[in-house]
């Protein structure tokens, strides 16, 4: 199978996955669950799914109970972008070629759709079936709320909002609590329903950091470079507002050259894990080559 | 110890267990932290706090593990009403006699304050300070994940945004939901830690449910008759934006009858836990006898 295909299996596990876990669009409060429904299970890249599974495959876990991480962490994708997409947020009308939850439906469902998300990505965690070990599904909890939380991604995305203007320390803590600290996560959680030992959740962390800076100055040089209709959203929206990213800052030369050298550090995480690590070995150059 | 002094000393004790574990308002994410503590740290009955505490010294548990819990129903509890004050909810601009956290920050930070709050509920609960017992932690989680999300607080937020017209039984299902599933929840997180036995769950979710529907034809009647400067809040809306509820269903003097009869119905639930019930049995009156 190639790489395309594998992420493309991931995309589609996780979606037939969050279809069965979402409430039904039912009741009262319908408006709500379809709201949900329509930002969870909508076109995505589902890059953390691709990245739980993978590692789940490493340390040969069921497929079953590592999609229902993965379901948590799309959970809390889904509503981190609802929420960033607010008109006192980042105010934007499209996400992946569809009109924003809060366009589509209005600004209270929203909010309150996000919310549902977030809780839900802890009720899927903290159910028997993710584990049957309670201090497991606890760890996957704790773990996940300390990545999304005040120190975690929501951190940094109060700092973006504040604007960081001229500075790389700080425009890599911002990046490291905005999107890093979830992407860590997300090879984390499998590597907590497997018991891996120390030195394997070392390096597999070394590894989520490195293809998270990698993904985040990619990420910048598409919004200088990249086209608005290839993103289904607007791009060059740093530069507009005047925020420093790795592109502002750097240029887009030296950047694309800092991206050259990490892509090979990121590879070398993976190691000590032998042939393993193909799959995630091979999914570097895939995940980063990417043109939206 | 009186009632409003016991009252009173749950709500002290859980202020200061929430300033201990909230996070320190420093960093470049400073503004979050600051807008959770102003939030959380604020005024407030802490109802829910009492409940969970007079729970857990029903069933001899330590304060401190159920304080933890109580931090959690506080933030959830926090959460909520950040986002339901916003603009695009209800539009509140003032809480308990304070402007509300998007009027004393902005809504960016409201938003993200609340979702904050949201993930801490979780990381307190999962954290193994809460309970030595894995199974238990994510139960707690699992709980307070159903009282809080879709089918809880979230969807009733929605089913009371779309606007219950002129039906009882969809008045008392927003009930349940929107804030009756919070206050269940608040007996049942120590139940849980106790490992109570099958009957004594019973009777005091019973208990639980009576007391959080009293609660509710008492807001009511504050809504249409309470005094707004007493109230630290606008009165008046419901009927100002043709929303049914108790009262504008039923007319004050039923409400008030019905009232009667739950009290004493709800004192019943604790019949089964003789004497060790008397304060939750005392707080009846009082927690359904306030002015605002």
């Amino acid at each position: 199978m190639d790489m395309a295909a594998r992420v493309a299996e991931a995309a589609d596990l996780v979606t037939v996955a969050l279809d069965e876990l979402l409430p039904r669009a039912e009741g009262p409060e319908q408006r709500l669950t379809e709201a949900m429904r329509y930002a969870a299970l909508g076109p995505g890249k589902r890059l953390r799914t691709f990245f739980a599974i993978e590692t789940g495959r490493m340390f040969d876990l069921d497929d079953r109970p590592v999609l229902r991480a993965a379901c948590a962490l799309e959970c809390i994708q889904a509503y981190s972008l609802i929420h960033d997409d607010l008109p006192c947020m980042d105010d934007d009308d499209m996400r992946r070629g569809r009109p924003t939850v809060h366009k589509a439906y209005d600004e209270a469902t929203a909010v309150l759709a996000g919310d549902s998300l977030q809780t839900m990505a802890f009720e899927i965690l903290a159910d028997p079936d993710t584990h049957r070990d309670g201090a497991v599904r606890a760890e996957l909890v704790l773990k996940l709320a300390q990545a999304s939380g005040a120190r975690g991604m929501c951190g940094g995305q109060m700092i973006d909002m504040l604007g960081v203007r001229d500075d790389l320390g700080a425009v890599a803590r911002m990046q490291r609590l905005k999107t890093g600290a979830l992407i860590a996560v997300s090879f984390e959680l499998p590597l907590i329903m497997a018991h891996a030992g120390e030195a394997e959740r070392h390096a597999l962390m070394g590894f989520a950091q490195d293809i998270g800076l990698a993904y985040q100055i990619v990420d910048d040089l598409l919004d200088a470079e990249g086209d608005s209709e290839a993103m289904g959203k607007k791009v060059g929206k740093d530069a507009e507002q005047g925020k420093a990213n790795y592109v502002t800052l750097l240029g887009a030369d030296a950047a694309r050259q800092r991206l050259a050298v990490l892509k090979e550090q990121t590879k070398a995480h993976l190691d000590p894990f032998g042939p393993r690590a193909d799959f995630l070995r091979a999914s570097v150059d895939f995940v980063l080559d990417r043109r939206n």
